[in-house]
């Protein structure tokens, strides 16, 4: 009863979270406080809000990136004395710790709210226990309300939080008998432009594009985010590449359009930890066959986005090199998220079960309960 | 004005017309006789029909497979008298011959029906014409509303009348790397349990399931037509095996359990005018990358149904083999039709343009008025 009450103010804590950017180091949050009642010319019984719910809000807030206010500030700045009493919907656990700003936990405190309503937990060894802390204030805390919406909404940070690195899409484009390219390397265009211009997006919401240098050097990929009319987009990713091989001095993946970073390793594991180091919470793999399946192999793969284009080659290289897979039942399989037709393309959304990315994030951990006796190892 | 007032009638026609057998050497047809009003209880005006539409209905019917009525005859049957000044809206063009049996066109005229609307047009030399007869006779003719529909619904037998052979749709399911086996040979099972029994329905809707002996030797096949129960349906296909190596006495193709074919030839024309000849009107094509290939580059592949499954294989056969295209722009391009989610997997519906099937069905014959010196040839 009372989580059917709680709902529509966690959904409208959703909605807050997602005016925070896309790409950033920190996790998008959403917080809305609400007031039992406001006892005054809405009667004692509380006033309906939308959908339904009950109570008056008094104050909202959301995160806008890093090194500002988190959403819980935001909303209990806007509240003052109003936050006594009140129940804080939270998208994310709030935080314990100090760091570019101070533990939310503490300051929900202080201001005498009564209830937390949180969706994820927070899996960080330093900023999560903001449940415990807020318990042992005498605040009462639920946790898992509308948990998978909110889980993915910071997806990206979750699993940075957990492994230590970036989460990894590998996104590819190929035909329907599964050829990246015609035998004489040319693959502009295997998409049409709908699915090309959906590509420039998604690099907009990535902090890096990754690719190897047998890509560079066969195809001189820009690799920047542009818009279907070929407009840059805001904000870019950073273009990576992977690899030992020397670059032409005028690659256009190293021009002045974007920012740009060599990582001369094949160390798959090293350079994301180093992009990790740099605060790159999510990365976009746009690579030939060879370096999908060493991601794939050091299981550092963590969704698919892959675009079927309507055309037959009959020839020519596949999306990914061999796997070590000799028998049907070896297959990996991958779940099946969306569907979607772009243009005249295909696209598909996948996201890498456990089983076959063994350091990704474990579906249930989002669900889990953590006590301070249950720590959750970050990767190194 | 008056086609508005029209195509709720033609609505009705096709409806009724997919009351006929989907696997039938003849179109299925429907027909709808519609008096201008009943002068009766109704009053002058007519009688508004479902969608607006005015007039009275005085006979309906539909063509139920080889050797019975054609639809214009039920719905004449039906009529009896009351057909007398009416408007027929017939999903095809009134044949013009005698086969199993009577000309349509000659049935209408004597009825008195004062005017035709029909939505394809008959490509037959034979049984063609009758737009002409019907003119000649002094009834009001019009041809092309809801044309689109109306040449789906038949397009196994407009295939097979312009070409002299089956519609032929290949079928394929593969990994999202376009793998159709792993590199053992296996393959059983790539796609879930929802994508096999859309098959099984699918075998059903044709008249023959093709395949090679390669296929039949590599995986030992049955074919049949079953539902997600394993149930046989009705009809099932004719199980055909195309090619020259010798196949074990045990095959499962060969059972009991329905009809099945040998063709000892590696001649795909040849083999298609033979399954013509049985009055087969449409083939599932089901086979490995050389068959396949080789139907694709005798231009004998009119529609493609794709199955992908959310799996990786990383090594393995390709659905298709080598075309002889070398670079990108030599791709073979498809026309997306629908794109669905089938269970764990995603099923593409494509057509093959003109331009790469050299001897199909051009396009825009569903439209063209077609006069008595104008005939189209038939191919051999």
């Amino acid at each position: 009863m009372r989580l059917t009450l709680d709902e529509p103010w966690m959904r409208r804590a959703l909605a807050l979270a997602e005016r925070g950017p896309a790409v950033d180091p920190n996790p998008r949050v959403g917080c809305v406080l609400v007031a039992p009642g406001d006892g005054g010319e809405h009667g004692e019984g509380g006033t309906p809000g939308e959908g339904g719910a009950v109570g008056v809000v008094v104050g909202e807030g959301w995160h806008e990136g890093a090194g500002t206010r988190h959403a819980e500030a935001m909303a209990l700045d806007a509240a003052g004395g109003r936050a006594r009493g009140a129940t804080a919907y939270v998208t994310l656990e709030p935080c314990s710790h100090t760091g570019r700003t101070g533990p939310c936990a503490d300051r929900l405190i202080a201001a005498g709210v009564a209830r937390v309503v949180h969706a994820s937990a927070d899996p960080g060894v330093a900023s999560g226990g903001g449940a415990d802390r807020l318990r042992g204030a005498g605040v009462d805390v639920e946790q898992g309300l509308l948990v998978d919406q909110a889980d993915e909404l910071v997806r990206d940070w979750r699993v940075a939080t957990l492994l230590g690195r970036p989460r990894v899409t590998w996104k590819y484009a190929a035909t329907l008998d599964g050829r990246l390219a015609a035998t004489d390397g040319t693959s502009q265009w295997i998409t049409g432009p709908a699915a090309r211009a959906d590509v420039g997006r998604e690099r907009s919401r990535h902090g890096a594009v990754l690719t190897g240098t047998g890509t560079v050097l066969a195809d001189d990929p820009h690799f920047t985010a542009r818009d279907g009319e070929g407009t840059l987009l805001t904000p870019q990713p950073l273009r990576v590449v992977l690899g030992e091989r020397p670059l032409p001095s005028h690659a256009r993946v190293t021009d002045e359009a974007a920012a740009s970073l060599r990582l001369t390793t094949r160390d798959i594991n090293a350079a994301l930890t180093e992009l990790h180091a740099r605060e790159v919470r999510s990365v976009w793999l746009e690579c030939g066959p060879t370096l999908a399946a060493a991601f794939w192999r050091a299981g550092c793969v963590d969704d698919v986005v892959a675009y079927v284009a309507p055309a037959l080659l009959g020839a020519g290289p596949s999306p990914i090199a061999d796997l070590g897979i000799t028998t049907i039942t070896g297959a990996h399989r991958l779940a099946l998220r969306a569907v979607h037709q772009v243009g005249d393309d295909v696209r598909l959304d996948l996201r890498v079960p456990p089983a076959h990315a063994p350091t990704a994030l474990p579906q249930h951990l989002g669900q889990r309960r953590r006590g301070p006796t249950d720590p959750i190892k970050e990767a190194p």
